[in-house]
C-alpha cells in the first residue's frame, strides 16, 4: 500500500432541509457575500428565492454574479474577483454544481492573488494559498466539487482546460430534493463523471489498498443501481440521496488512498474535448473511458487482472476466461451508458478528426498520460479519439 | 437516507516514514509539548527515542505524563490538566492506542474547562468545546481514536466507564510499521473492536444507505483477510497497513452516514464489563457481539434481513433458508474470533453473574439499549451476558 495523507476541512450537511444552516454557515466568515450562479435553472426551482430569503432576514449583504457557463472561463473569475475587491466581500456563496464551485474557488483564491494576471494563477496554483471561505449549495450529483479541493478552469482564446488545486469549500450544503429538477441528460452525464472520477483511481497497478478498492466498487455499484431509478423517477429521494453520496467521495481522493495514482487519463482526454468543443464532461468521459479500457487491454495485457475484478465485483459477471471477461466488463460499461441515454460516439456529436492530432499533443503535456496504469503517448491517444468517432 | 453531518478536521499522514511531518505537526501550534505514552512499550519499541531526537532537534520543551492505563483513568486525565496549567503547554502529543489518545483528549478538554471537576466534564461534555490541540502517533490499530472525536474515560471508584465527545486531534500519524510489535493478542483484540465499531452502525433499520452498507462490508472483509495474515507474519506491512486503514475509518462515524442510529449497544454492555473487571476492551466486545446477535434475532425476527445480508455479503455464504443463513453469519462471526486467539467467554475470563444485574441496570440507563435496532430491557442484557458464561 501507498503512503497518502488525508486533509479535508470541508463541513458537510447533508440531507433534507439543510439549508437550514446557511445562515451559520455564513455568519462565521462575515455579512458580505458574493453570491454566485449559472443560468435561471435555481430561479425556477424556487432555490434562488428561498437563499435570497435567508439572506435578507439574516441582514447579509448580497453581490451577485450569474451566468456562469457550463465549463466555467478564466473571465467569469476574473469578474468575480473585480466584485470581490469592490465590495469587500467576506465570503463566496456559490450555487450550482461543479462549474459555479469551480470559478467560485478561482474566484476566492483570486482575490489574495498576487498579480491580476488570474489566467497565470491558474495555470501555476499548486494549493496550500490563502483564500475566501466558499460556502457551496450543491445543485446537481456530478462532480464532487464541493468536497474536493480542485476547479476546472477553461480559456476560450487559448482553446486550454486546466485542472488545478485551489483549497476546499468551508462548507458543503447537499440536500438531494435539490436534484429532482435535474433534467435526466444532465443526470446521467452527472453519473457518468461520479463513476469516471472512481475508474480513474480504481484502475491502478496497486492491489493490496483493500479499503480504497471495495470503496470503489461499493460507489460504482451505487450509480448502477440508483441513476435508472432517478432517471425513471426524478422525484426518488433515496435514488438521488445516494447519488450525491456517491458524488461527494468520488472525487475526494478518499477512494484511491494507499493505491499508485493513474494520472486520470480519461480525464486528460475529455478536457481536450470539451476545451475544443464545449460539449458536457460526462458525456465525453462516458465515450471515452470504454475505448480506452479496451485500448490499454490490448496494449498490455499484464493489467488484464484489473479487468477481470472489475467485471466481477463491479458487474457480478462470471467466466473462465480473463480476457473474454474483461471485455464483457467493458461491453457492461458502454451499455450502462447507452441505455441510460448517453451518445456513445463522438460522431453523434458531430465531432471529427479534425483536432486529434494538436488535442493529443495537449493532454500529453505535463506527464498524465505517461504515468500510471499503461503509459499512452500521443499516438495512443489519436488512436482512442479515432475509436470514439 | 437519513441526513448526517460531516466534520472530521483531523490531518492524517499515512504509511511509511510519515514521522518526518512530526516537526512540523506540532511547531505550527507551539514549542512546549505535553508528551504522553502508557507503559514502556514505546521505549521496547526506540519509537520513543526516535521521537525525542525529533523533539530536541526541534527545540521543543518536552513534559512527560507517561503510566496512562488501558481504560483510562480520570485521575491521568488530572494529572494531565495539572502538567499543561504548570508549564504552559501548546500541544498535546499522545503516543500510543486509543487509552492515551482518549486520555490526552480529555486532557486537551479539561485544560480549558471552567471547573477542576474534570469527572463532572466528562459525565456533561458533548463537544464544541474549547480545546488545546492535540496531535496523536498511533501504535495499534484498534479504537480509531485517531479519526473519532470521543473519548472513554473511567472512574474506578465509581465502577463508571464514560464515552464522551470531546474534539478530533488535529493531526494523526499513522504508520502501520509501529504496529508490527504488537502481541497477537492485542492485535486480534485491536481487530475485533475494529470489526465491532462497524458491527453497530451496520446493523442498523436503513435499508437504502447505500455507500455506507458496503463501506461497512469492505471493512470488515479487510479485516477477516488481514488479521490471520498480520498474527501469522507480524512484519506483514500490507496487512498491518490495511488493518490500520480499517481502523481509522472504522470508528470516524463515516459507516454510518445516512443511517439510523443504534445506539452501540455492544460497546454499552462491554463498556460495563471493562468497568468492573478491566478486561481488554475487544475481548469483551468479540464475546458479547455474537450472543447479542443470537438474542435479538429471536427476540425480533423482523431484523433477520440484515443478518442474511450479513451472510452473504460479509462471509460469502449462500442457502435458501434465511434463519439459517442468519445464524451461520452469527457463527463464522464467533467462529473468526476464536480461530484467531481470541476468548469466546466471561467464563474463560474468570467472570461471573455477581454484578451482571448493577451492570444492565447501567447500560440501560441513557437510553442506548432502547433505541436502535431492537431495543433491549434490564432483563434482556441480564439474559445476554449469562448466555456470554
Amino acid at each position: 500500500m501507498e503512503n497518502f495523507v488525508h486533509d479535508i476541512p470541508t463541513k458537510v450537511y447533508f440531507g433534507k432541509g439543510v439549508l437550514s444552516q446557511l445562515d451559520s454557515a455564513l455568519r462565521q466568515f462575515g455579512k458580505n457575500v458574493l453570491l454566485t450562479y449559472g443560468g435561471g435553472s435555481i430561479k425556477r426551482s424556487g432555490l434562488y428565492d428561498e437563499v435570497m430569503k435567508i439572506l435578507n432576514e439574516g441582514g447579509f449583504k448580497v453581490i451577485e454574479l450569474n451566468g456562469i457557463d457550463p465549463n466555467p472561463r478564466i473571465s467569469s473569475v476574473e469578474k468575480g474577483v473585480a466584485l470581490c475587491k469592490e465590495n469587500d466581500i467576506d465570503v463566496v456563496l456559490a450555487i450550482g454544481g461543479g462549474s459555479t464551485i469551480d470559478c467560485s474557488k478561482a474566484i476566492c483564491a483570486g482575490y489574495y492573488y498576487e498579480s491580476d494576471d488570474l489566467w497565470y494563477m491558474v495555470k501555476h496554483a499548486r494549493g496550500g494559498m490563502k483564500v475566501l471561505p466558499l460556502v457551496d449549495i450543491l445543485t446537481i450529483s456530478a462532480t464532487g466539487s464541493d468536497f474536493d479541493d480542485s476547479a476546472v478552469i477553461s480559456n476560450p482564446e487559448t482553446n486550454e482546460k486546466i485542472g488545478v488545486v485551489f483549497a476546499h469549500p468551508a462548507v458543503s450544503i447537499l440536500d438531494p430534493t435539490y436534484t429532482f429538477t435535474v433534467p435526466a441528460y444532465q443526470t446521467a452525464a452527472g453519473s457518468a463523471d461520479i463513476m469516471s472520477h472512481i475508474m480513474e483511481g480504481y484502475f491502478s497497478r496497486t492491489e493490496d489498498s483493500e479499503v480504497s478498492d471495495g470503496l470503489c466498487e461499493t460507489i460504482l455499484k451505487t450509480v448502477i443501481r440508483n441513476l435508472p431509478i432517478a432517471l425513471k423517477d426524478p422525484d426518488d429521494y433515496a435514488a438521488r440521496a445516494n447519488l450525491m453520496h456517491a458524488e461527494s467521495v468520488a472525487c475526494s481522493g478518499i477512494p484511491e488512498y494507499g493505491k499508485l495514482g493513474s494520472g486520470w487519463p480519461c480525464h486528460a482526454m475529455e478536457h481536450e474535448l470539451s476545451a475544443y468543443y464545449d460539449i458536457t464532461h460526462g458525456v465525453g468521459l462516458a465515450i471515452l473511458t470504454p475505448h480506452w479500457m479496451r485500448y490499454i487491454l490490448k496494449k498490455d495485457p499484464s493489467c488484464m487482472w484489473r479487468f477481470v475484478r472489475f467485471a466481477k465485483n463491479v458487474w457480478g459477471l462470471e467466466g473462465d476466461d480473463e480476457r473474454e471477461l474483461a471485455l464483457k466488463g467493458i461491453d457492461a460499461l458502454e451499455d450502462f451508458f447507452k441505455s441510460n441515454g448517453i451518445p456513445s460516439s463522438l460522431s453523434e456529436l458531430k465531432i471529427g478528426t479534425e483536432h486529434f492530432e494538436d488535442m493529443a499533443s495537449h493532454c500529453c503535456e505535463g506527464g498524465r498520460m505517461g504515468s500510471g496504469f499503461v503509459p499512452l503517448d500521443k499516438d495512443d491517444v489519436v488512436n482512442i479519439y479515432k475509436d470514439c468517432l
